[in-house]
């Protein structure tokens, strides 16, 4: 016997999802036949909404579904920081901080020779025109190895560009005991001490 | 900022699905918003299809797109040989070994009181007039406590019917070495030894 047709096609398009492979593929197919047909209506509705109606900031290239993004089109934001992300997810995680009210760019990915991502394949290039002398630009990317030749690439095409380059800070995680950190970090924490004594 | 009404959307339909958290679903979202708009339309395509032209088979409950499952409709299969199963995926499984040439019996789930599942929220009740005195009913649910449960609840429902009952066999997977088993699969598996001198 054999899987019908539209079984088929149904785990070969969830199995294209990232993280995704071709088990957990068949154990979401048959949740969803298990499911109502009004859930999996508002699954595809929802779908198709969100390829039609979203589309990337042209200024900092966001995810958004008006003109600007809502922080590119906030007046009240400090305009003389920039915070350089990753990914869109990256944006929304720095807000919820709530510690940052300056604006972003996002890259779309990071530099990863390995994954045939050159700095041409990112929002690099509509980065430059954003610069200003006076501005800080902080280079938030991951603390991966892309991550931080990312960040290694950007400094040295921005510091010439007379803006002042910072990089967010390594260090423990909040609530995290020394015990479970591992020795890079901790150096890092070490290296990035901070005087508290007034 | 706050995420757009439609990624808002998306995320919560996606994170409905089975292994599926918060996080994850915000990943899917990301990524499905960076893939071409004919990627998106062929999966919410999929599940529409999938979900109209998929139903159970009135006999053994399996998943098809005919009147009758490929096994049910197929008049060489074995019709005194009947495996019970948990999960259509299961069928696939047991298919795909070569080794089985019965009928079937999905049960679509697993007695499990702590999430509220007894035997009448199962096939169970129609897999009754299925049997025969003369049969073999094999009873193929996981070894999961909850597997072993419904197995048990079954066994004592079919013997008394006069159908002869089993269970598949325990024991070590094939190309598995020993050193790496857990000892209640290796009880089982040196309970279930068998002859094999002539």
């Amino acid at each position: 016997m054999k899987y019908p047709p539209s079984l088929v096609s149904l785990i070969r398009e969830l199995s294209r999802l990232p993280g995704i492979g071709p088990k957990s593929a068949q154990r979401l197919a048959f949740h969803l036949f298990d499911q109502p047909r009004e859930d999996i209506e508002r699954l595809a509705q929802a779908l198709l909404e969100a390829k039609s109606e979203l589309h990337t900031c042209p200024v900092c290239f966001n995810i958004t579904d008006h003109d600007l993004c809502d922080v590119c089109a906030d007046p009240l934001r400090d305009q003389q920081l920039l915070c350089v992300v990753e990914e869109p997810g990256d944006v929304i995680a720095i807000e919820r901080s709530g510690e940052y009210n300056g604006l972003y760019h996002v890259l779309h990915g990071v530099i990863s020779p390995m994954n045939g991502v050159g700095p041409e394949q990112l929002y690099i290039k509509p980065l430059l025109p954003r610069l200003q002398p006076n501005m800080e630009v902080i280079l938030a990317t991951g603390t991966t190895v892309e991550g931080e030749a990312t960040a290694m690439y950007l400094q040295r095409l921005i510091e010439p560009l007379g803006a002042t380059v910072s990089r967010i800070a390594y260090g423990l995680p909040v609530g995290g005991a020394l015990e479970y950190a591992d020795e890079v970090t901790l150096g890092r924490a070490m290296m990035g001490r901070q005087k508290i004594s007034q």
